[in-house]
Formats: structure tokens, sequence, C-alpha cells
């Protein structure tokens, strides 16, 4: 098993920290990026830059595209002189170029641009959004003439290998480059050598525009177990693939920003941001959340004279409201998940909020029960037992049903359900709560 | 672009519905494995059993393999007579047999093996974790002999080939069956055919064991983007290898259990169960809930006396408590994730508590500032103002330094830090929200 010991990264990076630079050139040399990239990662950026300045650029341009840490690798590249990052540049692939160059300026990407030499690719690739499937594809990539012979092709696949990094499927295409098939290497060496290409290939099943998002690309890939998607123009013309290791970063990514959201935190805030860059993307929700705070108090204010008459009632204020938010957290949670993984079947929706109410209802007699219990033990009465009951009821089940209706109806209208952050539902049962134990309150009880 | 409408899908599910059997069928044998699947997953229990027992089982094996839900995948399996069961068992590749096997009962998985033909492979990996390296692999593998020529490594692949499909990588191997090294096909195809397989494999840098874990599997994928690793024994030797596909399959599932976790849901409820076994899955943690929520209560009951004499602060509670929430959940969110990206640099723990407690202090600055504005624009008094204000950077101050922690301390002890649900930090964040406020009123008000 191949891993990097904590103690092994520290033991490099003392090594540069003490000035022995030559000793860690020496182990850089025979790292693998991935594991390079994190010695990069644990530098602090003026360290960095020196580091990937007297590295062998073969060396540094590798560790770089492997750093964790995107918005680092940008300021990195922008730290160099315009020669040195070329340099870099010219010896990544193009996808990776592309989205390192990507972070810069527009003016610090031109001015890098001006030294690389012979890189088309990379400037053609800079032209798509970062999150589509243009912006993770890579133009390299063997393909063979639908009319060669298999022996023929094998031919032709073995000069296009020497220039290609793994390239997986081979691309069957026409004169005019329009994506005719996919070769498996299996097919290649287990055919006849004398039958032509096109009476061996597969219809190439799946494909994408250039434009598609990067979510559906990875999901494409997850659902047809296929190692790369070809992706073609308009006219059916092959202009790269997108390849599994680049969908597996996809596939976190997106995790992160769900996550995220979920949280109440915007989806593109980076997660090693300074405190000041987390202070401006965060300070927003707090704001809203501020709103939302505000209306379930407005429901206290409402009801002051319920609470001057009957103040025991305020220690029943967060249970109330804290566990229909637990609930319709709860709800949510599964509900974004079954969308996500499109689990949830045609015209199903209302079964699925059918569950979720059940469910609501369900804990809200046993935990409402309980509560009621703990009030009538404590000397409070049967009336505040049945009020704390029928509050628990009432908020516990609108909480499940509102954690499951809300990203149902957002999927629906077409908008991404995991927007739908716990905030939210919380804020709304926190209003219910409130006013489901005070409005019963001054019904039943005053 | 191959994609499957929604309309489709309905029409498919209706022409079983109308007894059209044949003209389905007709289509099935057409269709992708997973848009298959998706079909069978819209229908209810029985029809889903009959149409697998009347579709050919090299068909209806496949849809079932790639049906998204796995518990109805073992339902259906159980539902059909154990050799219609087996002759499914037996058109599938050896990890997907073992993973539908693996969703029943000791006691009919025998039953269904014992109809079995020929399949010692999906036997054995039946004994492995579902989660672990040996419960995802593949023993389907090619591999040729270290001492072998390129040539023919080359005529023992094509071999192999014929009854393996995708095999992405070759592996090497000696006498003994110990992984000595990895053949790319692009090596395969421009070596010299005369050359030995020694002289040109790649060593086997990245390798796990059985009984490793599949997060870490994945992460090992993602990390040196490789479309297969080798799973070997503890004498180094081959016992299967595990596919990008797994991986991604893998990684979605992860992302599930970390959604529900923070949602406070059992990580491990299947996402499709009933009400009933939902209700027994997350009862428990709404009791966890009940008990944190009467911790926070009793802060107020603690302090009715002050609320008794200043009914005002009872509109602050769920204001400077909810912040606290907010801002908690949201450090959590960012500091969970990205100690499952490890991002987090050796011995910059530190820094990280530093910056959400930076970040918690300014917005707390920033929220309760505006609260303590209100309080006064609505004649509350500036003693109101003051404590609102205090109580509100306190609240704030304390979640984001509680929600980047506990994750931190968490990952040190070894524990998985996505356990720290968001449920304990709003626990944290209400009890610590009433105490400030009730406290620093009686203090300074009162």
């Amino acid at each position: 098993v191949k891993r990097q010991p904590t103690e092994l990264l520290k033991a490099l990076v003392a090594l540069i920290r003490r000035g022995l630079f030559e000793d860690f050139a020496a182990k850089a040399a025979k790292m693998e990026p991935a594991d390079l990239g994190d010695v990069l990662a644990s530098l602090d950026g003026t360290e960095r830059v020196d580091v990937v300045r007297r590295l062998p650029p073969e060396v540094s341009s590798q560790a770089l595209a492997e750093m964790p840490d995107e918005a680092h690798r940008g300021e990195t590249l922008a730290a160099l002189d315009p020669t040195e990052a070329a340099h870099i540049v010219e010896q990544l692939d193009d996808d990776d170029a592309a989205d390192i160059l990507g972070e810069l300026e527009p003016a610090k990407q031109q001015e890098i641009l001006a030294e690389v030499e012979d890189r088309p690719d990379v400037e053609r690739l800079l032209r798509y959004d970062e999150e589509t499937a243009g912006g993770l594809m890579t133009t390299h990539l063997v393909s063979v003439l639908v009319s060669d012979t298999v022996a023929g092709a094998l031919e032709s696949v073995r000069k296009q290998a020497e220039e290609t990094e793994d390239f997986g499927n081979v691309f069957v295409v026409d004169g005019a480059s329009r994506l005719m098939g996919v070769l498996s290497f299996k097919t290649l060496v287990v055919s006849d050598p004398d039958r032509r290409v096109e009476e061996v290939m597969e219809p190439p099943d799946v494909t994408v525009g250039p434009e598609e998002d990067q979510e559906e690309v990875a999901r494409l890939m997850a659902r047809y177990n296929v190692p790369s998607i070809p992706v073609v123009d308009a006219d059916g013309r092959l202009l790269g693939r997108v390849t599994f290791d680049d969908v597996i970063d996809v596939v976190e990514a997106e995790t992160t920003e769900d996550i995220l959201r979920f949280g109440g935190v915007s989806a593109h805030e980076d997660l090693a941001a300074s405190w000041g860059t987390a202070v401006k993307s965060r300070a927003p929700w707090v704001f809203v959340n501020l709103l939302t705070a505000f209306i379930a108090s407005s429901v206290i204010v409402l009801f002051e004279d319920v609470l001057v008459r009957a103040v025991a009632l305020a220690a029943y204020l967060p249970i109330v409201a804290g566990l229909g938010g637990n609930t319709g957290t709860q709800a949510l949670a599964v509900t974004v998940r079954r969308l996500a993984l499109r689990q949830i079947p045609v015209d199903q929706s209302v079964r699925v909020i059918r569950k979720e109410m059940a469910v609501g209802l369900t804990n809200g007699l046993l935990a409402g029960s309980a509560v009621a219990i703990v009030a009538l033990a404590t000397g409070q009465g049967p009336q505040l037992g049945l009020v704390v009951l029928m509050a628990m009821v009432g908020n516990l089940f609108l909480g499940s049903s509102v954690g499951a209706l809300v990203p149902l109806l957002l999927n629906r209208l077409g908008v991404d359900p995991a927007i739908a952050s716990s905030i939210f539902v919380t804020a709304f049962t926190d209003t219910c709560g409130f006013a489901l134990l005070l409005g019963l309150s001054s019904w039943i009880i005053l």
C-alpha cells in the first residue's frame, strides 16, 4: 500500500525550511505528484513559490496540478515570472493547464499564454465554462477511421499512443471527424485483424455537448459505467473526452457544495478562505437568518400577555421549536438526497411526502407524550400537558411535511433542491412551534 | 446524447400495466441496463417480480444489478424460486452477484447458491464485508507472467480478454500469483515485442488489502488517478481489482451518509424505507434531541424570575439562540468537509479554529449590532440593547468555536468527524444563548 504518513510530510517540509533544498529535490523527483502536492499545500505562500521555481518544471507542474486547494494553485502561478509560469504550463496536460490558468485574472492569463509555445489546445479549452463538459475535457485522445481494418486501426493506435497518456477507449470517426463509434481495447485485440472497424465497433451511446453541466456528466458516467465520455459539437464532431478521474473530482466538489448549502454556507465558499473572505460569504446568510428569527420572535411578542400570565410556558418554547426543527431537518436531508440520486420514481412525490408526514406524526406522538409526562410529573397540571402534547404533534408533523415538500417543489420548478437549506426549515418550525404552544395555551389554559 | 426521458419511462411502465408484455420485452432487449433498472424501480413489488421472471435472465439480471434502490433488489431476488434466482445470479459479474446476494438472509442465500452452477468466485466474495475493498472487488481480471515477452503477454491478454468484460490495466504476476507490476495498454502496444514484461512494466504503486475501508479505496483512486486498484493479500498475492465505476458508487454512498448524519438521521437509513422503518431509525435521534432540548430549557427554568420581571426578553431568546446555531452549523459544515477532503495540512488545526472564531466574532458584532439597534428603535432602552449585543457576540463566537473544534477533536481521536451532527451544535448554542441573554440581563438590567 502506498500512502504518505504525516511524519514523512513533516520531514519533507522540515528539509525545505532548514534550507536543505537539494536533499528535498532528490526525494521530490521520485514522489507521486499527489504526495508532492500535499507538501506544497503545507508550505506558506512565499515558500511555495520558491519551491515551485527551483524544482524542474516537469516535477513542479504535476505537483501544482495535484495540490488540493485550487485558489492557492492560481496564486502560486501568478507569483512566478511569465516565462517561468509558461514553462510550467507547457508541461501540463491541456485540461490541467486550462484549470490552473482559469483561476487567474484574464490579463495575467494572456501574459502567461503569450510566452507559452505551441499549445492552441489550452487556449481552446479556456473558452469553456469550468463547470461544463468542455471545461473538464481533454482534447488528447486516440481515434481511428471508421473505414480502416482492425489491423490498420491497431497500427494507428500504436502511433498515437506514444503521444497520449492513459487513453482509455479508442474513438472511431469519419473523414469529417464526426464520432461514429467506440472501440474497446478488448475488441481491438480479440477481433479478426482483417475485419473492418465499422463491423466491430460499438455505437457511441453516451455522448455530451461541451456546454453540458459537469454534474450531469458525472451522473451519466456512474450510470452507464463508461471510463470516458466523448464530447461532441452540434454537428457530431469529436471535440474531446472527459475521463473518470475528473468525474471523481466533480462528485467530491458537488458533495462539498451540498454539505455547505445544507449548513447554510454559500456553496462556492472556498473552504480554505481567509476569515475576511469567509465573513463576506457567510454574513448574507446570517442576515437572512436574522430576518427569519425576527419573524419567529414576533410570534412571542404577539402572545406576550400569555407568557406574562404563564411564564412556565417559556421553558417549553425551545423544546417544541427545537424538536420540530430536528424532525424537519431529518425529512429534508433524506428527501434532498433521494432527489440528488434520482431515486424518486415517476409520480411518487405524493408517496414521499405521505411517508415523511407519517414519520413526523409518529415521532410527534412519541416525543410529545414524553414531554407531557414530564409536565404532569412536575405538577404542572393536565391542561399544560395536553397543550404541550398537541403542540409537539403539530409542529413535528408540520416540520416533516415542509422538510419533504420544499425540495420536491423546488425540483418540480427546475431549481436545484439542495438550496433548501436547513435554515429555512428551522425558521418555519420555530415560528410554528411558538404559535402552536402559545396559541393553544391561550385557548385551553387561560 | 443518450438519456431516458420521463415520458419514455412512463410509456414502458404503461405497456407492462396494460398487459402488453411482449411489446415491452422487445424494447427491453435493446435498452441499457441502467435505463431498464429505472423501469423496475418504478414498478411495485409484485409487478417487478413478474417482469424479472418473464424477461430472459441475461436481460433481467443486468437490470436488477443497475436498479438504484438496493433493498428492493434483494427483495425481488428473494421472491423468485431458488432456481429462477440462480439463473439470474449465474448471469451476473461476480461482484454484482455478491452485492445482491449479500442483501439476503443467510438461509435464503444458501438456498439460491445451492442451485447456482460453477460460481466459486461469488461464494468467495460473499465472505468480505461489503464496505471493504474485498466487498467491492471483482476477481475477473487479466494478468500476465513477469517472465513473459511483450509479444507473449499480448497473446495471453488476447486469450483472456474473450472471457473478461472491460478489463482496464493488465496485471503482472510471478509464478506464485504475487503482484509484480502493472502494464497499461499503451505500454503493451507501443513496446518492442521482444522485450521482457519485467523491463517495461510499472511498479504496483497503489495496492490495498481486502479488508481496506471502501472510503480509503475511493480516496486512493481519486488521488493517484488510477482506473483500477489491485487488491492483494498479506503475502502480496493478487486477489482481484476494484474499478472506477464501483468507486463512483462509493463516493455517492458516502455523500449520502454524510448528509444524513449532518441532518441528524442515522447514516445507514435506507432512503426508500417505509415509514415504520424510518421511525425506528430516527426516533432515537429525536429522543437524544429531546434530552438536549430539556437541558437548554432548564436554563430558562433557572432564570424564570428574570423572565417574570422582564418578559420582553422572551422575544430575544430565539434570536440569540437561533443565530448562534446558524453560525455554529456553518463552521461545522466547512470544517467537516475540509477534514473529509484532507485539506487541513499538518499542524494547522489551531489556525482553522482561530479562523472560525474570527468569523463568529465578526458576524456576532454585525448581527448583534443590528438586533441592538432594533431594541433601541423600539424603545426598549440602552441596557437591553447592550445585553442583546453582548449575548449575540458571545453566542456566535462560542457557536463557531464549537462548530470547528468538535470535528477536529473527533478526527484527532480517530473518530469519523461526520458524526458531529448539527443537532449537538444547536443544542450547545441554544443552552449558551439562553444562559448568556438571561444571565447578562439579571446582572446588568435587573
